[in-house]
């Protein structure tokens, strides 16, 4: 591609977008270019006035009697069973509760009880910090090993650790870069040694279409307030594969798990099915949200979605080299959309500084340490047009240097 | 009490109340007498405006800013430090966050930890179902067993498994019937052998005054949902003595109880406080909810509280005596308030059905199999007037016998 683009070929390419529509049903700050959603997702609009019915009548009204009578009870199930059909799972595979890391807890213990003999946890130097961490400790209580490689490696290094391969465990997406795995033959690069696949869709749940059956994926965890847009720290999703529910440990047996919790027994017993994974009393208003915040997909086709996020994130690179060429700027996300999420990460040696002025001009991105800077293309509510302007504004404040000011290079405690 | 006691009697209990204006702070359905709030408790009304911004400005307009901007990153120590208030702990040792069953994991694991070679969990035989359960499994994956016990037989039962007692854990105030441990005499007893002790607060924190400190206590946890009014499925808290923080493993090491989650490292390293007890993103409308609904407590002197929640159940022991003695009920909590929490628990064989046609009146208790109808004296929001008229509704039931139809004779699926 030669020909330079202009901010009139990013307005026609906006029109023609299949999706455009979605972008009315979320709330979003105005004047401000929201290039996060892959941290923290939009507000759908219908959310507000669900939380303030969930709040005022259900709770406030109908009190306890809401369990039954507003049908809080199944809640998980069903946002569980919207989530699903995202991710390629039958709708009783999957359900809403607890967050990723303490999905992902129950799902590593789980899968190493059912591997005795076998030593190894496998995952990815660079995976999310809470999948390394909870792996960490979870090595340390099963009395297994957990290696770590680089992306490109896990392939051989499956083949290496051979019938000692209790489990692999990978981020789809790269949260970092942006990186996909190819999980169809990962998957069943493991499963050829007898290791069992947990793969954690926080990067890829509602953005890109995930066929976890069609991979014949054991195990997944994800998050439910990315690309979902569920809220700050919606509840998360669990997957077990229905060829494992109905013997799954979990440790964690808390009395929503249980077969007959309202029996109020002495013994434990499981459910027969995926509620076996729920744990204690749903977060219910964060469920209620996420919910009521999934139904903005019955009307997407994930195809559109995932074109359009790729089309979005190769405007952006396009746009990054044409103007951006001359700042110092690396690509650290592939260039080739096949291989990516909704996210194109850049490098730079002033990145968290450059981050800050960006956002101070209303495109908000965000910075991960050592030196990315993230923009996260939500297909749902980012079009061309924003894209083109982002670009613009990193530009604009790379030739007039004003990330190079106090105030944009004091580091925050916590960003 | 010989003299029978009349309505005007109870008015006048109720004009006297030093926390009669804190009714004020609810939304109560208009008609019904709640007296559920051991289950799920009433709405403050201040959270309707608190959640309402949380999620229009504070979600829909900061987006992935509010972490800073709004506060929302240090909330579950806010809230921590709020419920410490309320139980005798350290504003540094109380956080919020996961749900009971997932902290009671958490801090059981950790406590078989520090107890190598000791082999028992002692609990109580009728504890909370979910305590069971976790239980049950943490004795599994430790190699420990679980040893429950009648209420009564506990100090007897520390003695006799000595200086094998791992760790000893009970709720403090029983769900069923209301009956209230000695906090510090069992804690005492059980150190003594050298075991740890672990205190559920569910039916406490809220309406008794709790001196965790002033008892030596090693660990608890507790529900947000309950009297201290969170909102449905709001999250839980943790306690961990000082004493223990520094050195306290705990199992499930997500991100956010890394000392530095945002410098993304490889390697786990658990925060130096309270925080190392979290796990993955805070629940965060969830969090907020509660801080909110903490603030009720700012002005309630736990003294009164608890003076006032005494005095309920005991009206409505002496009015049940009173008007419901021909109906074959019996009193399943303590006669004695000292011994009693903010409940009172009647049992009747046809216990479902009459909580039923009671409920259809609008007075909303709960039925606990096999036969237990209990009833909630919220001190902040139920007066004397409510217990009055509760237990007249009641009598008219009974005495009519208009339980005895067959809409509430059907038993629900879900409770």
């Amino acid at each position: 591609m030669t020909e330079k683009l202009t901010r009139a070929d990013c307005e026609a390419m906006d029109r023609a977008d299949p999706l455009r529509g979605h972008r009315a049903a979320f709330t979003l700050p105005e004047g401000d270019i929201y290039l996060d959603g892959n941290s923290l997702g939009a507000l759908p609009t219908a959310v507000i006035a669900r939380l303030d019915r969930a709040v005022r009548e259900e709770w406030g009204h109908g009190l306890i009697r809401s369990w039954n009578d507003a049908d809080w009870y199944l809640a998980p199930q069903r946002a569980g069973a919207a989530i699903a059909g995202l991710i390629g799972a039958g709708a009783e595979e999957v359900i809403v509760c607890d967050s990723t890391s303490v999905n992902l807890y129950k799902v590593l213990m789980g899968a190493l009880r059912r591997q005795a003999g076998r030593g190894t946890i496998l995952s990815e130097n660079g995976n999310f910090p809470t999948d390394t961490y909870v792996s960490q400790r979870v090595a340390e209580q099963t009395g297994t090993r957990l290696v770590t490689e680089d992306s490109g490696d896990i392939l051989a290094a499956i083949a290496r650790i051979g019938r000692d391969l209790a489990v692999l465990h990978l981020t789809h997406v790269n949260y970092k870069t942006g990186r996909v795995y190819d999980m169809a033959a990962i998957t069943q690069a493991a499963q050829a040694q007898g290791g069992l696949v947990v793969w954690d869709l926080c990067h890829s749940a509602g953005t890109l279409p995930v066929d976890l059956n069609g991979c014949n994926a054991d195990f997944a965890v994800g998050c439910g307030y990315k690309y979902l847009n569920g809220g700050p720290g919606a509840p998360a999703f669990v997957f077990v594969a229905g060829r494992h529910i109905a013997d799954f440990w979990q440790p964690i047996s808390g009395w929503h798990g249980h077969a007959t919790p309202f029996a109020f027994g002495h013994d434990y017993a499981p459910d027969p099915g995926i509620a076996r994974m729920l744990v204690g009393t749903a977060p219910q208003l964060g469920v209620l949200a996420l919910e009521e915040a999934l139904r903005v997909f019955e009307t997407v086709d994930m195809a559109d979605l995932r074109r359009k996020g790729q089309a979005l994130g190769d405007l952006f690179i396009r746009l990054a080299d044409q103007e951006l060429s001359a700042h110092g700027f690396g690509l650290a996300s592939p260039r080739d959309a096949a291989e990516r999420g909704s996210q194109v990460s850049l490098t730079h040696s002033q990145g968290y500084a450059i981050m800050q002025a960006v956002i101070a001009k209303g495109v908000i991105g965000d910075f991960r340490a050592p030196d990315i800077l993230r923009f996260g293309f939500t297909p749902l509510y980012i079009d061309e047009d924003d894209v083109a302007r982002a670009v613009s504004v990193l530009g604009r404040i790379m030739d007039q240097g004003t990330w190079d000011r106090p105030e944009f290079k004091t580091r925050a405690a916590v960003t």
